[in-house]
């Protein structure tokens, strides 16, 4: 079964291993005539790939990359897109210790579980490594919505470390939001946010958080009416991340606390263009984008390697304590913004392409 | 596009407008050999069903079905199975003079968007009738899920009603659910949420809520490791829910406020068998079952129909006054606990035949 | 795994047996705004139905059909549409002696060991009484594809029985197909395989041929590059069709024949309009469809069902005596031209919908 | 919408273009745990690749492999498997003066009318370059196929070329095909059919033909009934070769020639085992294979790339005179023997993937 593949029109199918020769992705379903920038794509790459500050881990990849196939002057082809990106600072040899140990909060269990056996070589399939393909994918649908819908933007951010939350306020773009290493445009907040993960690295632990995410320039129609809803197709992409363990729209949890008279956004109309006066729905009403910005919530666990020794067992079911090698993000949250973004991209391609098909008239 | 499918191999495909003849469901990729209950699947249908206590709506619909194809002698065939649910009590004429209004939280708006027109009759397929197939089709996932994994059972529960929280305790069965007409098994939690459920009917007003859902007795492995993941599939399934807007896993949102040290599940060894001494990740780990308690929040915002009178706008943007007739529900979340249920079996059963096929030894 | 579907966008899932409660379809994927007219489809279902002729069986259905949701005011909404076609003159005791026999040429055997047991009820899905719930929701793709395309025409007809070859005419319209029972316009061709069908038929035997489709006004650019391709698409659609025993375009097994010098079509300009001055690609190239009339042949064994005894085993692989009962046609080509011409429209929409999304400029 | 994928479960996806960087494709849905030989897929690849013998074009390519993901030691992970086959001896400049021609028979004018544009790089993806990724993914399938069936074999050869006809026994191997550099194990045709693919090649001209294939050893049970049938999937993978005009099955077109009475196979019981004491049907009835030989054939035009010169047209409608360069085949069969082969092990894996998950007891 095909699980490796996210989309339903525009689809991309992720491969390779953290410490195998690369990853990469495979893009069916590109339509022809979009107009690539791979400095753009690069530009991406930069903000995920590891060993870009002081708050991130030390593996060092450039993330350099190849485009395999569907790509001709600049203009894609129509024919599959090829993205491969070369592993160079693999080091599986940090992980023979590991091959028998299951670590907590990862899926070495689970894998083993699955499979009846697993790659030892750091994770394998489970490492964030892969998600680097995603964001360079993630860029190539972006440019394809930007060419018919040239007003959006997606633009995610860091507003909660542990404790500390941003403010309300929304981030104009992402030079705004790349102010601070930890990718947080409320320079207070950010300030404290970096403090904590420093604190946290240095005692050998991690923190988690939230990434928020807003679409501005969307147009109403986006999503579908009954399954691929708008905010379920978000939300599947969204927690298709290891660390991810929840998703929320709008109001998201605090809308169990609020009556309907007070929830509901009333439809007002400005200048000919129907909008709503509050966006408490976060853009969407009955699965489809109502013109209004689209913003959502994504919750991020604590990475799950820390550097302290923890009691585990091996694949025997005999105790064993672990010190975990390898090498770690102390919080993921700053570089998992682009990743977001690249999830959203992909998602918002693959529905306005989806609605293209909608009508016959 | 196919977008009132759900699920890839075992696939349900939803059909029916809520104001036109009725309601069904067409089940592919049914493996043979599955017995099936008529009556299990009645007895969740009668728990979804309109006008069932004093807090629902007052549609009535009896939501006898009719098993249409693909079940001979009690037991499926290998081909589709068709569910047929006619619509009994439908009154078009209530939606009459909405036809071109748009109902602030509802779809008038986008559908009218996407499609250019939309069916007046009550929504079309933005209504919550059309789950009542889906709530057939999950009790039939149900049943194959117990053929093959016997201990497997899935319980949702009403945990919050607007600010009326249920306690930490997990219920041990549906009939201790289904105590109070709420559908909270905290019978004092219950208590108030009724009071709460009521006071805002009388008050022409709605509430929201969250529903947690807990998985007892699925074995380790199922789920995907990379898109397809147990907490992805399930988390689309709920966003699916119109009144949806945040879903989460294990400990959740409140995941952001723990350090790694804190939240990892330490694995452990019992009696022979691989656990975690905590449960912080919800029984995922990777994206696959680790064999613990899968368990994960829903939260529904305040249905949007209210009975007090709203300013809107109509389809030329010219503000007008809703005063909502038809018939419509307070809180939602005590018919939607079998819903949640039959998406959670749809999802569960779908990736159980998945992992049937991840190794060829 | 969901295998009774057809169509990637424009996706048919078929359901019922044959002789249970009905037999029907759900197209998901139908784009909103196509017109519809029910006497159309009614037309075609009439043109498949037993009992139409001399010439064909004697089960009596009028296959009078419901549309069941999608539809509303002789328009589709965007959302599935339900074909369903109640079973009226079924004779499920016909089949009682046969529950355990094995009859030659059908599905009993591969069914028994595929799923362990099968529907006794008359060959159940195997029966070709499913493929009238395909012709109605061909006449529905039909006119959408006339409402985009008002020049296209799906005609098919009967090319050959047994060892009766028509000649090399095409016919202009379905009316003239219809002039005979055995739908062949080449009128002494047709007389000549009526009175084979009947000789066949007193002699409790049965008789295949090959049935000819030609797609005049379809557009150039439909078919895919490289999997998917129109010839891949439509030849897949026929061999669904459980008599057909082979599939060729244009030239068909003849090009084997040619030389590269006497086969390729050379491309003319006609007042301004791009062609080719010969068709022997049966107006297909790499996959695409060239603006020429689209030709292909299709052909069917004889009726596996006849009337003389025949030798057979059992389940247990006991020999026994097969003395088939049952209603069956003496050869099915007059009826399964409708069918042909349906699997055609509803492949060529499906590659329609896909072709508006190719590019994106 | 992704056209280049070919399969369900085990898809292949294709990628690169004939004179790019290179080719190649990614497989997800490979089942963990199947054993993999690298000297298979090398074998199988140099029986496609060009260059290869005197009646082969002079194109030369290794085509040496990487597998860039889901194989660790020698075995399948679970993960998608990614093959690449860089391109060493493209020579885009022979296509230069060819870019606004459209050469007949080929599909310079149906990509032109798809995408507005094409790669005017030697055919893009219209070539068969590409299907040297398709055969080392057969290779693949192959494995897993036998790593389950040991018993089952798939030999495809040329058995007509031109007029050129081999006798009616099946070769025992594939060593027995390649005893002529033709692939046609009948000696005294292989030699007459050389004698013609030199005089063709001499002459400027091309020649077509058929390869037949036989697959022995699958067990019962393969294939879908209603959609997704044997025949409808092997047809289609066949029809997916740009120079296949059509396919039959077993008795194929011959069928409508015989009836009922002479046609039906027989079911015996030998040792205990159901068989049929004929094999009209190729070894399929209903869709699904019923244990015996499955045999097919499959016409293949006449190479549209011709050395003589030919008048066409180029973008602008204007006539033009055609004088190919490029490298090419005279006849493509010989070559195209791998690629039914790798085509057919493909879908057959597919099949049986499916076929694992149809019952659930």
């Amino acid at each position: 079964m095909a699980t490796n593949r996210i989309g339903n029109l525009f689809t991309v199918t992720s491969f390779g291993e953290s410490h195998g020769p690369g990853i990469g992705a495979v893009i069916d379903g590109v339509p022809a005539g979009i107009n690539i920038d791979l400095k753009a794509i690069k530009l991406q790459l930069n903000r995920r790939r590891p060993g870009q500050s002081h708050i991130s881990t030390t593996r060092n990849e450039t993330d350099d990359f190849d485009i395999l196939s569907g790509i001709y002057g600049n203009k894609t082809l129509g024919s599959p897109v090829c993205i491969w990106i070369p592993n160079k600072d693999q080091k599986p040899e940090d992980y023979e210790n590991l091959s028998n140990v299951y670590r907590p909060g990862h899926a070495d269990f689970t894998y083993d579980t699955k499979y009846g056996f697993r790659d030892p070589r750091g994770g394998g399939r489970s490492s964030a490594r892969i998600t680097a393909a995603w964001v360079a994918a993630g860029s190539i649908a972006e440019q394809g919505l930007k060419q018919r819908y040239p007003d959006i933007s997606i633009i995610a951010w860091v507003s909660q470390v542990h404790k500390v939350k941003a403010g309300f306020s929304y981030p104009k773009n992402r030079q705004e939001v790349d102010l601070s290493p930890v990718r947080c445009h409320d320079i207070n907040a950010a300030r404290l946010m970096e403090e904590a993960i420093i604190a946290a690295k240095e005692a050998g632990d991690s923190l988690g958080g939230v990434i928020t995410c807003i679409v501005n320039g969307c147009p109403a129609g986006i999503g579908e009416p009954v399954f691929q809803k708008l905010q379920a197709r978000l939300g599947e992409a969204m927690l298709n991340l290891n660390a991810v363990k929840g998703v929320s729209f709008g109001t998201g949890f605090y809308s169990a606390e609020y009556k309907g008279s007070e929830l509901n956004d009333a439809f007002i109309s400005e200048n000919g263009i129907i909008k709503t006066s509050t966006n408490h729905s976060g853009g969407i009403q009955g699965g489809i984008s109502n013109g209004m910005p689209i913003v959502f919530q994504v919750v991020f666990k604590p990475t799950s390697t820390i550097g302290s020794s923890q009691l585990t067992v091996d694949d025997n079911g005999k105790e064993t304590q672990l010190n975990a090698t390898g090498r770690h993000d102390p919080c993921v949250l700053p570089r998992a913004v682009p990743i977001v973004e690249a999830l959203t991209a992909i998602t918002l391609l693959d529905l306005a392409i989806i609605q293209t098909i909608s009508r016959w008239d």
